[in-house]
């Protein structure tokens, strides 16, 4: 375990320490900063902060009394650390509303033999998934819905960091990708979003998040900037693309339906993912949210996690 | 100790809980939302945040982890709890940048006999000390600077709550009390000031914070606001008015000195304090941060402590 005391200065140093560490390791922050935005030092860690209440300059009775419980916690903690898991190997899997169909139904596949954590792709969750691969808590990656990528490149408002991928390249462990949402980008209210993208194609998933349709041309770059991160992936990765569309809006009739944007997008990952012994692109005639989609995004990871 | 568990709803309602309990009482809350704004959950409270990392709905090896880490560390903090204070007897004292001179005075008169707690009149810290009071934890207050009650009544940044003076009524405390940095509601940038205020006299503390000078119309509502609550406080209470300025900024030649704003806030507060065999304000005839309105201030703690 590791205990840390700080103020402004001293808990972002610190925090900043913690945050290296697995998750799971017992980490305790007291802070003059735990009663306010948390999210700079804890980020996506499981860093605990307890508040100092008072100044961490100089002791007094309060601080003795907040310095002694937390010495307690972290001594209780420290004390029997988390017996590791017993049970079903663990998976991460990427989910929005959009491609929720399919990641339910893989869930519903697998959840026999493993332990299924779904994170939804708002930014936090792409990251928190890869903070557990590099912990050592994962067996396996399904991650059908990338499309946090599409904010990082296009200045949405839920975006991956630019180590997206990162996680996999460095643990090597059994990758299943798609291309789930690659068609938005996402915004807040309609008057949040950037003056560039006047006259584009927007979708009102409600009053405070607004959609916007990905061009053939973003897609291309999209589709070159996961391509080549995964060429650089040397664990099993196999990579399915659902050739009628790209999530529950991007389907015959739908609003953000644009085949084109997707050839784009499909040729590029192609183009870019190199594909090797060990790292395959399948094209399936299928909408992503397609039963059989499901299926064989299943069999696709029950086939690598086999080796 | 308590522990509590919980995403958004239960978060919220088991914080409530929390806060209603004594400081330095262990209190855990595993949370879905510990990385982020913690101020709604933890206010001035010291409750422990810690990030459940995955939604809490149904476990999985990693909230496994997380609750085991949770249970040591309350179990931790339960087995041994922090030994009563044994050293000097606590104070709480109000600050601002404006009456430092006089705040530190006073700790410097009494630090032989008094673990003094200062705490910076932002509304947190008149929150946080009252909070300490209704803990248990204090011997007495010295509430110099009582300038949140002006950013209560009109709209500034910094206010206290319409519990301000509720711990020293419950407590019966020791009290004494000025009317420290009465002169002033406190502003971000000037861009922030209400419109109704366009016209007003304002003194820019840095490019952040502006002051506004209160009115000798305000300065009457604060001064009847303040006598009025400590009229219902029946431990010893005496407050003391320096009748040559309330501020750093409100003495002669100072930008805010106005004799007759402060003989309307004087007035108001003799005027409805109702002074009582165990209640007296006192008028002195100097600045509040000349060194005799220090000394006087930590005499007349000194005496009525005595009792």
């Amino acid at each position: 375990g590791v205990i840390g005391i700080g103020g402004g200065g001293g808990t972002s140093v610190v925090a900043a320490g913690m945050r290296a560490l697995p998750l799971g390791l017992p980490k305790l922050m007291v802070s003059t900063l735990a009663s306010g935005d948390t999210a700079p030092y804890v980020d996506v860690s499981d860093i605990i902060m307890m508040p100092s209440v008072t100044d961490m300059a100089g002791l007094n009775r309060l601080s003795r009394t907040v310095l002694h419980n937390a010495a307690q916690a972290i001594a209780g903690m420290a004390a029997k650390p988390a017996p590791a898991a017993a049970g079903k190997p663990a998976l991460g899997l990427t989910m929005f509303g959009v491609t929720t169909p399919c990641v339910t139904a893989i869930v519903e596949r697998l959840r026999a033999d493993y332990d299924c954590m779904v994170f939804h792709a708002t930014g936090t969750g792409g990251r928190s998934m890869e903070k557990l691969a590099d912990s050592g808590l994962l067996a396996g990656i399904l991650d059908i819905t990338t499309t946090e990528v599409c904010d990082l490149l296009f200045g949405g408002v839920l975006p991956a960091t630019e180590d997206r991928f990162g996680a996999v390249a460095r643990t090597k462990l059994p990758y299943v990708g798609s291309v789930g949402a690659l068609d938005m980008v996402n915004f807040w209210a309609p008057a949040t979003i950037p003056e560039r993208y006047r006259g584009r194609l927007f979708y009102e998933h409600n009053p405070n998040v607004t959609l916007m349709r990905t061009t053939a041309e973003e897609c291309r770059k999209i589709g070159e900037w996961i391509g080549g991160r995964l060429a650089r992936c040397d664990g099993p990765v196999r990579f399915l693309i659902p050739e009628r569309g790209v999530s529950a809006l991007d389907i015959e009739g739908g609003a953000f339906f644009d085949p084109e944007a997707d050839a784009a997008l499909f040729d590029a990952i192609e183009r870019t993912i190199k594909p090797a012994r060990n790292r395959a692109v399948t094209r399936l005639p299928l909408h992503i949210n397609d039963p059989q989609f499901a299926k064989a995004a299943a069999a696709a990871f029950l086939d690598i996690a086999k080796k």
